[in-house]
C-alpha cells in the first residue's frame, strides 16, 4: 500500500490569453513570472460584488505586497454587456477606482460568450480569485468574496515555504 | 422692527433636462410631480463614492418610500469619461446594480464638459443630492456622502408638515 | 357606517422607573418631558447588538438633535448577568463609550428577573427603542436594529406634525 | 566585513503572567506551547476599539485556525475601571460575545495599575497583539487595530516556515 500524500497534487495553471495590458509597460504571462507567487483577480467593472469587496481587496493587497515576491494581477474577464464594459470603460474605471496593479483583458471569445481565460478556467462567474505558487501550479481557485484573513494565510504559507 | 422669519426662504428648484429616463413609462418633470417631495440623486456610473454610498442609500430609500408620497430619483449626470458612461452602459449598470427608481441622462451639453442640469444647479461633482419640496422650493442641495440619520430627519419633517 | 380613522390610535406610554439617572443635573420622567418627542434606547452594556449598533446609533441621534426639541434617552434594562452589569459597571461603560445623553438604571424587581420598566412595556429583550410623540403617546416600539433612515423618517414626521 | 542577517533577530517572548484562565481545561504556558506559534489578544472588555474591531478578528481567526499548528489567546489586561472588569463581568462578557478560544486574566499588581504581563511587556494600551513563533520569540508586538490581511500573511509566513 502506498504512501499518502501529505499535501493535494496542484495542476499547473493554464497560461493567461490577453489581448492587452493596462499599469505594464510589457505584457505578462505565467511563464514569465514563474518562480514568483502570482493572486489573479478575475472581475467585470460592472459587477457589483467585485467592486464592493474584490477589487479593494486587491488594492490593499498590491499595496501590501508590492516590495514583495508576490504578484497581484487583474483580469477583465467580460462574459456579459460587453457593450458597456468596452476598453475605454475599463480604462475609466481604472482611472477612478485609483487601480495600479497590471489589469489585462480577457481576449474576447468572438461570439459574446466568456473569454477564453475565463472559459479555459472554467471559472464560475466573478469575482474570481487564482492563487499560482512559485512552481506554476494553482493552489486556489475560488468564486465569489475571498476572506481577507484567509487569503493573508494561504499567501504567508505559500511565501514562508518557497 | 420687522418680525423674524421662522425658516429660511427657499429657492425654486429649476427644471430637470432630461434626454432621456429609464424606470418609467413616461418622462418625468418637477413640473408634472409638484406637490411631492422629490429627492433626486445626481451621480455618475463610475464615480465610487457614488457606487459604494449614494446608489445604495438611494435605493434603500426608493424601498422604504415607494408607498408615500414621497419620489426618488436619480439623474446620471456625465462630466468625464464621456465615451465610457454611454447610455449601453447605464443600461448594463441599472441592471447590475437592481435599481428600480426612475433614472434621467442629464442633457449633454455639447462640448464635453458639466451636462445642463448640472450646470443650472451649479453641482460641485458627485454624488449630490437634491431635496425638493410639495412647493417645488430646493430645500438641500448638498455634495457627497448624506447621513442616513440627517436625510430621513429631512425628509420626514417636509413630509410632517405637508 | 362610522369613518375610518386615518392613523392608528397610539396608546398612551407608561412612565419609566428609573432607579437612578446619569449625565442629568435632575430625574427625568415622561411627564416632565409631555410636549416633546422623546426617543428611548433600551439596552445592556454586555449586549452585542446593543454595542454595536444601538449605542452608536443613539449617540449620533443625540449629536444630530441635541439642539432640536427631540429628546434621545438611554435604559439601562439589565434582566441577565447583573452580577456584571453593576452601576459602577455601566458608569465606566458610559466614560468609555462617550456617551453623554441621559442614561437611567431600569429599577430592578428585586428578583433578578426583567427590571419594571422593561417589564411594565414588555420589551422582548435589548435593543429596544421605543418613540414617544409630544402628546405622550408610544408609536414605536421596536426590538432589535432599527435602520437609521426609517427611524430619522419617523421622527422627522412627528416633528413636522408638531 | 561579516554577512548582513537576512531577517531580524527577534527577542524571546517573556512568559505570560496569569491569574485565571477561561475556556481551558489546563493553564496555559508559552513555555508549555513551545513549538506552536501564539498570537495573543490583550484587551480589555469595556474597551471600544477590542470590541468593535480585535474581539472579532480574534474570533475569526481562531475559528480559521483552530485544526492548524497555531493558538489564539485572549488576555484580559485590566489597567483602568478595575471596579468594573471583574471576573465575574468577563466571564458574562466571554458568554455573550460568543468567545470560544482560551482567555487569561492578567495578574493586577495589587496597586491598581497596569497588571503583571502588561507590564513586563511594555504594552501601550489595548487593544494589543502579540505573535510569538514556534521558538518562543516575539515577532510581532503592535497597538491598535490589526489589518486581517497583513496578519494573515504573517502568520501563514511563520506557518510555512516551520
Amino acid at each position: 500500500m502506498g504512501a499518502m500524500p501529505d499535501k493535494p497534487a496542484y495542476p499547473p495553471a493554464p497560461e493567461l490569453d490577453v489581448e492587452r495590458w493596462y499599469n505594464t509597460t510589457a505584457p505578462l504571462s505565467l511563464a514569465a513570472l514563474r518562480g514568483r507567487i502570482v493572486v489573479v483577480h478575475a472581475f467585470q467593472m460592472l459587477c457589483p460584488g467585485c467592486v464592493s469587496h474584490a477589487i479593494p481587496q486587491a488594492r490593499r493587497l498590491h499595496a501590501l505586497l508590492k516590495d514583495s515576491g508576490i504578484v497581484v494581477l487583474g483580469l477583465h474577464t467580460v462574459f456579459e454587456h460587453h457593450a458597456a464594459m468596452t476598453p475605454v470603460a475599463l480604462e475609466a474605471f481604472l482611472h477612478e477606482y485609483r487601480i495600479e496593479f497590471p489589469v489585462g483583458i480577457d481576449r474576447p471569445s468572438g461570439d459574446n460568450g466568456m473569454p477564453r481565460t475565463m472559459a479555459t478556467y472554467g471559472m464560475r462567474g466573478t469575482p474570481t480569485t487564482l492563487v499560482i505558487d512559485t512552481e506554476g501550479r494553482l493552489v486556489r481557485h475560488s468564486f465569489g468574496a475571498e476572506d481577507d484573513l484567509a487569503l493573508g494565510l494561504l499567501l504567508g504559507t505559500l511565501a514562508g515555504r518557497a
